[in-house]
């Protein structure tokens, strides 16, 4: 087993742009002559995870990648929660109860998981704003694949997916955006509510429930039938380089008129994630956002965005049972959080006025 | 002038004690032949400051202790501010259109004001718990004083007052203390509700208005007559022994219960205050709270009581504008008064668990 996959590192993690964490693409296959995973049996499931390896030991080999096939039946609960809080694999193929599988490219640019709602979906994540590299990326791996399997497909409808709304390219485009200007200037909800309109869909970090933490959030196309990869991906990059663009003036304009107040609560932001010796995850997230602002006005200083991701994910609860080696209580999490977080603020510095 | 009267040290900051914070007496003088201060004319109000000054020339040279005569009229607005955040003189005395005076002792353990409620009040303040001390200070200030002053006195009433609450011997003792822990398990306000039973009054560390502001209360007799000066203050003295006594067993309580929530607000409080770039004086005074409790637990090193009390006092609106030389609006005071506490705590340390 890679011991690299249960570290608070990852392809994605490594951007240092402060408003475009990463860039996602996820593709929706299935093999032709099986059912789709609801109505798969517990043999037929098997039998896709073999077809699934044998055709990912190609990819390794036709890519000079090392990848790990992880069966999730042979994880425990925690590794689990690791890989799924990295992103790596979604709530929906952990709820299975069939045999699944995720595999993952050594850097983990690439995931490709098996019966979930399709029997493949092939993920690349890249760091920042780099839809069309990842792109470029999940086709490569695409191509590869459908060499060693016959995917389910119609030459009217495209790719054949269990869900209508993934049928045609099973393209699915995100960038994980941090927008904390125009969620302090009240300016995010109006704007996503837009969204929908635009074909495209907001959700949280990790899903609909965070919706918001960390000021964080997941942009994404909402459908892909009657849309080639390159308009769902254009469109997309354009709509986010309207969020950006937003982002930035909001930033400016609190700079301009709030100055002292948004330099305090950055300042408070730091203090009290160096200092406190407990610390919940959802606070974690808000006071961690308030830190990358203060990266961006040059407040904060000695840390990267790239620092402040490995930290975000290291502060997750499975992490920290992870890395510790128990499993704790809520409440032992939220010592041992705030320790780590404690710990890897060392090196920073506020900027003096 | 003397300049060390806009420092904020004073005999009363002085102390070690994270409960009792200090002690003070108050005797109410007037002097025959003269209206109370309520009916008294500007002319005659002059007359008792130059009687009053001469008698302090006396105190001076019989006790060998410098005195500066301060005619309040002659001080700017911050000047006199500052006599009051430092407990010297009384919201009275400012208020009035009298002409007024306050005499203080080089080392600030006696201020005499002249024309308050009463043509004298004798002020005399120690650090921490010396009650019995400070009166024995009182009664030679008086006695000296009455050799060149004859007090208004009555063989039956005792020393008669403006105000009868006073009459008799005109004695107020206080004890100002910190009370924390009995704040946090909710057990002041019900101590504080038996006190009038017992004679006793609370109020905030600037009168009413301030009650429970950083956890800090002024306990003092509430009325003079039918009681020695003895009897008062060990009265005082073995009330505020259990009230100690009380708070001492709710900080194990909590030591106990909730040693990671305390642990955690006191660093949280230190990370505020170390790092916040505007601040109130308000949550100055209840996150310093934290921070002394610290000091008692053990959690905060590298600070004193004292330091505190002195922080405590150059954090307060006039201290700051007379120690920058100007006039600051509020928020500029705020960023004035994040700048000043966070160079005074740079020598803390938060303990390691």
């Amino acid at each position: 087993m890679n011991g690299q996959i249960f570290k608070p590192q990852s392809k994605w993690t490594s951007g240092l742009d402060d408003i475009i964490i990463s860039s996602r693409i996820r593709l929706a296959r299935n093999i032709k002559g099986f059912p789709f995973p609801q109505r798969l049996n517990s043999r037929r499931a098997k039998e896709i995870l073999d077809i699934g390896e044998q055709a990912v030991a190609y990819l390794s080999q036709k890519t000079k990648h090392l990848y790990s096939f992880y069966r999730l039946q042979e994880l425990d609960q925690q590794k689990k929660g690791v890989l799924l809080e990295k992103h790596l694999i979604s709530p929906p193929l952990l709820a299975s109860e069939l045999p699944t599988a995720v595999a993952v490219r050594e850097d983990e640019a690439v995931a490709i998981m098996f019966n979930e709602e399709d029997h493949l979906r092939i993920q690349c994540f890249l760091p920042a704003g780099q839809l069309a590299e990842a792109w470029r990326l999940a086709n490569k791996v695409d191509d590869i694949l459908s060499e060693k399997i016959t995917y389910a497909f119609d030459d009217k409808l495209g790719y054949l997916t269990a869900c209508p709304t993934n049928i045609g390219t099973g393209l699915r485009a995100s960038l994980m955006v941090h927008l904390p200007g125009l969620v302090i200037i009240k300016q995010a909800a109006p704007l996503f509510d837009s969204m929908p309109r635009l074909g495209l869909t907001v959700r949280g970090i990790y899903g609909e429930k965070t919706q918001g933490l960390g000021n964080l959030f997941q942009i994404s196309n909402q459908v892909t039938l009657g849309q080639n990869e390159e308009e769902i991906i254009n469109k997309l990059n354009s709509v986010v380089d309207q969020v950006v663009k937003q982002e930035k003036e909001s930033r400016k304009k609190l700079q301009e008129n709030y100055t002292n107040e948004l330099y305090d609560s950055i300042c408070r932001s730091y203090g009290i994630l160096a200092n406190a010796r407990t610390i919940s995850s959802e606070e974690m997230m808000e006071q961690m956002s308030l830190l990358r602002l203060g990266l961006d006005m040059g407040v904060i200083i000695g840390i990267t965005a790239k620092d402040i991701n490995e930290l975000m994910l290291a502060g997750q609860p499975n992490f920290i049972n992870e890395s510790c080696s128990k499993i704790f209580n809520p409440s032992q999490r939220d010592w041992e959080r705030a320790k780590l977080i404690r710990k890897k603020l060392r090196s920073i510095r506020v900027g003096e006025e």
